[in-house]
């Protein structure tokens, strides 16, 4: 019979995916009240922010603020996405520990996301991921969308695997792959491991999902039986690139634990603690919110009697 | 590398599961007018109504009349769900040649489905189906709450691999395992394929999922690798038991279709043209459907220039 790994690790990207494409500015107050209450739930690793250009990303213009105001804790890692040296030079003053360097995998996203081609956003991330660690910090690794482009379609398995092997050279503490653009599938997921994993050795892969097509929980399984452990939710199921239509709606984390429970998969994390924060949210933003499992608790609760 | 089926059968539920818990009765002129355009789109098989009493199921009243409507076409299966005796005659009487017979495997719910002990409803499916075939009928014998039940929780496969090995005494043309609840895992999918097989052998077993905690495709996913190719869905995702709280969203057609393709997989289904008719059909209901890809294809429409 088959075998799933017995513990999963999650990271939860609502504070930075997760908004950084919603209209309405959340406070840095209600921030960290939401990452207190996602701590309190049992989440371990955050991603708290983007040190982006806040022109382009308003939902992330108060990063110094609220990494400032974040109160460390034992066992808890606080990371952040960076684009560009500016950005590791912001993360590195806030004293960041952990980071988030990506790559690519279509020149048409590269050239919109970070005005280069692969080529020139490789050696850069390159660059930026040896001068992290060389400030000791703790460094992911990601290729944007390796699992397909909404502007190109089909990415080679081949231009992923070469960028995971470039990547890998620079010693990150892990590599991940992000399907950006919502476009894998879970056959695809086992055939892109299958490649990348001969070049990345020993070093951890994480998986970054979207549900844009119905397929983020198919494609979890899929990584699962391929003996990945690690994985990217966003609370509610909020999120997406706001450089690519239509690419919304990361996986959500509470569907994605509400599965893995049910087949016996720990997560650490405690479910319906995790679906009351979900709700409450969804009230701060004012809307609902993508994820199934919290909509229908709070369905069975108001039909108790 | 892992083998997937090359051809998938869709049956085709919205017209039955789709239609059953919508309040808004669709007219017999509006479901004959679907049926045409599923056609159009591909599809081979519509569980077109079910035989129920129509005080507990309105939406079901007209199925005299829309069985007798129907244009019967050279390689389209027309099926319609029976719950009892005076359901199989009805269905015969209007010459009905494939039925489905149903047996629910937890004890609840089949004392509210069929005011019956699950032996009781077993030996009355058996003398359904016995009759169903003597009648010259093509029978699909199924099992209600496979892998779990929203009254009872866990439902052991042991008592779903007895009703199967039961069912399949009656040598059905197919078996079916339906999540009726919208609970099973895809873990659980490969452990009660693997148990019911043995009792079932050579007698294409056929899958009816639910989207209810967003494992629908998952769930498929799983059971593809297992060499399943033949699963129920509805247009839209609508659907779910009306006699079973929160048991909502069958998997939507659209979304399983742009799965299996996105995989090589064939559905001979148009996938372009089935979104049109499920964006066309959620103004007949006056409402938004759960499927994802067909609100992707048109917000992707919308902004072409």
């Amino acid at each position: 019979m088959i075998n799933l790994p017995k513990r999963v690790f999650i990271q939860e990207v609502v504070l930075r995916d997760g908004l950084q494409n919603e209209k309405q500015i959340v406070s840095t107050d209600e921030k960290l009240k939401l990452v207190d209450r996602l701590i309190a739930c049992g989440l371990r690793q955050i991603e708290i922010t983007s040190f982006v250009n806040p022109h382009l990303v308003p939902q992330m213009a108060d990063a110094e603020d609220l990494c400032n105001r974040l109160k460390q804790r034992e066992g808890i890692t606080f990371s952040a996405l960076i684009l560009s040296e500016k950005g590791l030079n912001r993360a590195m003053r806030c004293g960041m520990s952990h980071v988030g360097v990506y790559v690519s995998a279509s020149e048409t996203h590269s050239r919109r996301n970070s005005n280069r081609s692969v080529a020139e956003a490789l050696a850069e991330a390159r660059r930026l991921i040896r001068k992290a660690r060389h400030a000791g910090m703790n460094v992911r690794a990601g290729v944007m969308n390796a699992f397909g482009c909404a502007y190109e379609g089909k990415v080679p398995v081949g231009k992923v695997t070469e960028i995971s092997e470039a990547l890998f050279d620079t010693e990150p503490d892990e590599i991940c792959l992000a399907d950006t653009s919502g476009l894998g599938n879970p056959l695809q997921i086992k055939e892109v491991l299958n490649r990348v994993r001969p070049v990345t050795d020993d070093i951890p892969l994480a998986l970054h999902l979207h549900n844009t097509r119905g397929l983020g929980l198919a494609n979890v399984f899929s990584a699962l039986e391929e003996g990945i452990f690690s994985f990217d939710t966003s609370l509610g199921g909020l999120g997406g690139c706001p450089f690519i239509e239509g690419a919304t709606g990361n996986i959500a984390t509470e569907d994605t634990v509400s599965m893995l429970h049910s087949m016996g998969v720990e997560s650490g994390i405690d479910l319906s603690a995790l679906i009351g924060v979900s709700l409450d949210f969804e009230k701060v933003l004012g809307r609902i919110f993508p994820s199934l499992i919290s909509h229908l608790y709070a369905r069975l609760k108001a039909d108790e009697p």
